[in-house]
């Protein structure tokens, strides 16, 4: 396929692409035409529709995957494609991941690392409750593996809920070994669970936005909704366990400001938000300073708090393990 | 010996305490008297010397070991020693660690766990100047491995700042392997210095108070300013590179208003932001939940944010490792 | 009986008391006392039983109500009972509302023209969801009617959640009347069940005090969530109109540092914080200032924000009616 | 007349217009030229006189009604009408309703029902003072009337002042129903009062923009000066009254950070804070969300806090009166 | 006299002091006494008359200076006086200076500079506002010299109010000989009226408290309307002119959280504020330190952000003129 | 010269201007140009050169003063000059004053000043201090004459550091005479070492940007090492008076949110901070509002904190001195 980053001025090209957006408008003259915004992981690109009746000019909707025709052309300064003919592509046209951002981990991988740490929760109760979801729960399963983590700012791709989740846990799993006191259990179950309501805040890709429920719930709180579910259906589930594991999935955004309706009362939710926070904010760091160059002040960044740039290279390379 | 929390109305002791406080002072009727307040490392309690001109008073300071004679008796609820014979201890007599709260983790160990950090750290420049601090600076060495990491709240013991270094280091340890794109031995490098400037900001035991210049210029400036002076001692140090460096140490409160005058800019210097607040948050936590009843809840701790309690006991105990 | 707000020195008392603590001590020659604090509504007061063994001391226990005799002194300026017979009193001795602050609206009128609003609202679901608590659920029902609405501060009493939530849904009716585009039936239920968490997060009378879930979780979480498993027993309950009903409980604080995890998205979700406010505020001021002299300022009050007083008489008192 | 919200491309036009703005330009090739901003209450539209010295074009000033003839014409895709003849309209050529937003509710029924309120007050001071701005000033009455209550976000319109005014009386109304220890008279005055200072904040329409006696006072400080003056002509206004009224209009924004220098420190001050609150509040979101789709996020609205949304449509339509 | 801060157990004293406060209150066995509080310029001390209807203690008042003879004791380590006798003083045995803080300046020689400051003001309408109300209103000008600028934390002395505005006002002098674009009179007037409404705000000495209008409506408002109440009798005034020198006084706190209702628009209006801000920041910090070791730190200063010492002494004295 | 905001359309010139900045780019149909921004004192200009390859076109650089010939025209309502000629201008051929903006006070007057100012610090150790920054360092009295104080809001031009630095001396000079306690050697010294860390924060201009150690160590941080320096090689330098001067130094922000890593403890810290507090907005309001009409408001100034404006002219102007 030809992707839109590499579109030129005076190109024709053939070639599918993910249909974002279509609109039918009208010119100054009175006559219809339609836009669109065509996507692939490389770009957003505008095309346009002149004669959206023609014969060439099959149905479509938005969200289609679909097979265009048409000359590349610079207007303002911007690349804009005139279709000439379009058609819905069948599906062994096109490999969705060439359209859609993907975490660079692989899908397979992670969840198969993700039912592994659930082994490592003995607690009967909490076993049965990840279970219950991560493992026969299949729609959960589906939405959760595609699921991004946030609409924007940080792992903002396919999968990208996953691996969020298990960075976490991994950082919570070292607090336990670092430090006395804390429940291994409750923690990676809190862990593995903390943002599960975003299956249901979020909406699946290419669309990636709030839904009318994540707006108005909100992921902490359909997530601990959720939560209270899935135990009413294990017997015996201790009351109080169920709050103390509530109570980390409320808490761990840390402060009442960040949409919290609790701080951290326990250490367990205390450790949990530390985690949360330390890969939001180092991935978020990751994300804006990769691919730019080394000597260049990247502007305010208003969720690290200042302005930033790329770390100069200094390290002599060699194996740095301990 | 007899512990100070053990001494009950009525008791007569032979021991010897830490003097931590002496003052002369007047009754009403003029007399002079002497208020002392002795110490070891499970309480504080009130002495007097009702006869301090007597033969049986030595010479002797604050801060000085001393051997008593005396009678306990209960003066207002509180235990109070009335001190007969008193003089300096032979240093025989006593062993300091009765005296001074310690750090849980032995003091050798420790500096030789941080002796091995350093040598995983491969850019000869930064390996020199780690050098220069922890092997080739006796004095250095001997206030940073008996200096507190903090007056209350957290790591408030001999040893509490190695221990706090070393646990922040083994975290950025974990992010280096964990996120691409951080600099190894930068990071690791600005761990181990990040809270150097202690050793000055803060007096040893058993006084562990801000001095002078701790209170006027802060741990985060003179730590940043001794490794100025260190790295200008290293044949052709980078400039950049101890900028980069500085820039660590003087941003690892991660915001203005607690003191850092720049924010994180570059990802080392946020990775180790996020590595000081997680260990400082769950230290204090676990040192205020310690010992204390799993059911009660125990008021509103400050640097936490919240009302906090210790967790309940659920989990079924076997080995949870990964 | 004799109010405990009534006591003198020198008077002799027989009469109940409800026994809100009680605790056995040892005095510093090492006998056997009990301390505890008698309640009534008027007041607390401290009592001692200096022989707890002797024959006219009976079995008891905490919050009992306890009929005793004794002897009142004047001890630090302090009243102080030092009871010499005390057994447990029988329920025809005593009248609970002697003993517990009450609201001033009678119990049952208020639960009657609370049923009166339910029947306002036509929509069938919200109709059906409200009696699914209201009328149909006695356990909830007797919680409901004796709860106050906060440890503190403001409707402190028994009644004073009932009391709250008729006032609040009052506003709520005149909003529906005074602004167009307001959901009558979807405010008004909102109203009545916007602080229904609250017989969770606070334990019953004479202890009025926040439960561990209360404390874990908060009466904005635990409501929500008891809406959630109501309205799944209603047949085709609109979920759509579930979460709109869920986001005005959840947003009904108004900003997210005082604990709603949503700031309010919806007219009626303003509308019924806007109601919350006003009542919650307007009472705390009546508390406050109520029996106070009319030219004293009072000092600082933290949730009003200033120093107050009571307004001083002007009006020539006429009929005032519109 | 032919509103500016209908006019297409190619249309001829002859009508009356509010003239906002009118400004004499020149051509890049040195020819004079008029550009003007045409008002209705549907739109601002631009016009050009491409020959304003042409025996066609009258005599005019800003903020004349002028009736033109013109063409209309689309200029980078917005509306612009070329002005071929104009003059300046005669007084019953037009309506001014036709040109400027106006409140819903008719402007003589709103200042009947004001009057009424007022004949509420029985207190013989209030009474007086209130007549002495609403009936026997007639500039004030004037002005008062046909006043917004903001330049923008809510009450923007003629007649806003006036309606704001009644809806926060009625609300304070009804509190001194529901709430015992509230003041009716002191409170009605003062809701009556509270932002008669916005006659001088603000200038009338088709303006409706701060004044620099706006900018540099304030309303509130204005207000309470007003007020002064006012009762200095009534014989033995009592002092304390007018400070307690004056003390309500100082606080009624509530926080020192809304520009009231004084906390609401009186029980009426507070209530009718929360009036005014309620009404600023409620409002803002009526106009926000008015003619809006139901289903659609409408965005951040900085006022109200969040992002909004009109209410999904539920109801089962019936009387809904208690 | 004797002082109070001089007295020792056992003197027997005969001494005026003022009594600012007097109470009768009842011994447990019944017995009427009196408790006072004697006020001289070096202390309070308490004071009780056991037998108040005796022969020897005549009639007397709050606030009367009052002639005693009594028996000084040791009362749980504070100094008391035992009066046997007591007669209100004459006018000529006692001088006011003696028993009140007063400014270190003489009042006289402020009042003086106050003048010749007048007359540096040209503008001949803020000249005549300024006599009007420092030279041709007897009142205002007692008040004003013997007003403090505080209740507490700085200036809270007789004569306070002057040395602050004359401090204020040089610095504004020097800030229009620093700066191009000051206007010299209208500055200077500002800062020679900006604190007057204080005479209203706070009572006279001994009391110095707030009055019941200083609570209500505050300096900052009832300067401002003094102000407009004053210029209102000066011919032809400039409405425009008293405008801005209002907002000058309305916005000199500079902030609306320090209660100011606007924020300083003009440049004379934050000259004033820094002056204001200047002086009562260095003031508060001299008043804190004065007469304190050099080496001790005195813990966290509200008013000044943060824990303060005196600075050591280094400078080699000598003339330090420029 | 001809200076650039005196250009028309139309005009051919032929003058010398700095070039801010060149760039090559490429037209839409593949043809190589170049993109300049001229600058003078009075404007920045576009400028092309369409055949940057022809004969007439010399070699040059970024920052370069260069002579051009051309033709101004004016698009999309910008002047713009086409290029014809043009070659990198002699020294002899332009006068830097023409092109960079400069303080309105001579360079040589403030620096002796300065000097002056040194000559009053009469303790030898800050004597000396001084003169090793102000008079035996050539490189920094260099660049110190010329750095700006800030990037932009105030004091933005050549000189403005050195204007600011005495503007500020002088005020604190001015406390030190109005104020008891301050110590004028102390305090004089900080005032003049205040901002030296900001010629390394800031680079030289034209370019007057964030230098790479700037944006890391910021000029607090830099200034305190700086003098840490300096004092090291003055013999016998009193430790304690180090620490002291720089906490002025770390201070003078005057609050941690400002970037100060300590808020000031001592006076003459606090009189510091005043007193840069001052010039600075006094400075930003005189820039913000010189040239403006008097009548008119300019809109919110954020540093300033609200809207603002020139203040109207009123005074009756005559000599105004004390």
């Amino acid at each position: 396929m030809t992707y839109l980053n590499e579109l030129k001025d005076g190109d024709r090209i053939s070639s599918v692409y993910l249909c974002k957006k279509a609109a039918t408008l009208m010119t100054k003259t009175g006559k219809e035409y339609m836009s669109l915004t065509l996507m692939d992981k490389t770009a957003n690109t505008d095309a346009k529709i002149w004669d959206p009746n023609s014969e060439g000019i099959g149905e479509f909707q938005e969200l289609d995957y679909i097979y265009i025709s048409g000359d590349v052309t610079v207007f303002n300064g911007t690349i804009q494609i005139n279709i000439r003919r379009l058609r819905k592509a069948e599906e062994n046209e096109y490999d969705p991941k060439d359209y859609l951002p993907m975490s660079p981990f692989d899908n397979d991988t992670m969840y198969s690392q993700l039912k592994n740490v659930i082994d490592t929760v003995k607690n009967p109760y909490l076993n049965k409750l990840l279970k219950s979801f991560f493992i026969e729960d299949p729609d959960f399963v589906e939405s959760f593996r595609k699921c991004s983590a946030a609409k924007t700012v940080h792992h903002s791709f396919v999968g990208g809920l996953m691996q969020h989740t298990l960075t976490v846990t991994r950082l919570c799993k070292i607090y336990t070994k670092a430090y006395v006191g804390l429940d291994h259990d409750l923690l990676i179950t809190a862990a593995l669970l903390h943002d599960i309501g975003k299956v249901k805040e979020l909406s699946q890709f290419p669309e990636n936005d709030y839904t009318d429920d994540g707006q108005l719930l909100g992921h902490i709180y359909m997530g601990a909704e959720m939560i209270s579910y899935h135990a009413k259906e294990i017997e015996d589930f201790p009351s109080k366990l169920l709050s103390e594991l509530q109570h980390c999935i409320l808490a761990h955004h840390g402060e009442l400001e960040f949409g919290s309706p609790k701080t951290p009362e326990l250490i367990e939710a205390y450790a949990l938000h530390m985690a949360d926070n330390t890969d939001a904010k180092l991935e978020t760091f990751i994300e804006a300073v990769q691919g730019k160059e080394r000597d260049k002040w990247l502007g305010i960044n208003r969720p690290l708090g200042g302005n930033i740039r790329r770390t100069s290279e200094w390290t002599v390379k060699e194996d740095a393990s301990t």
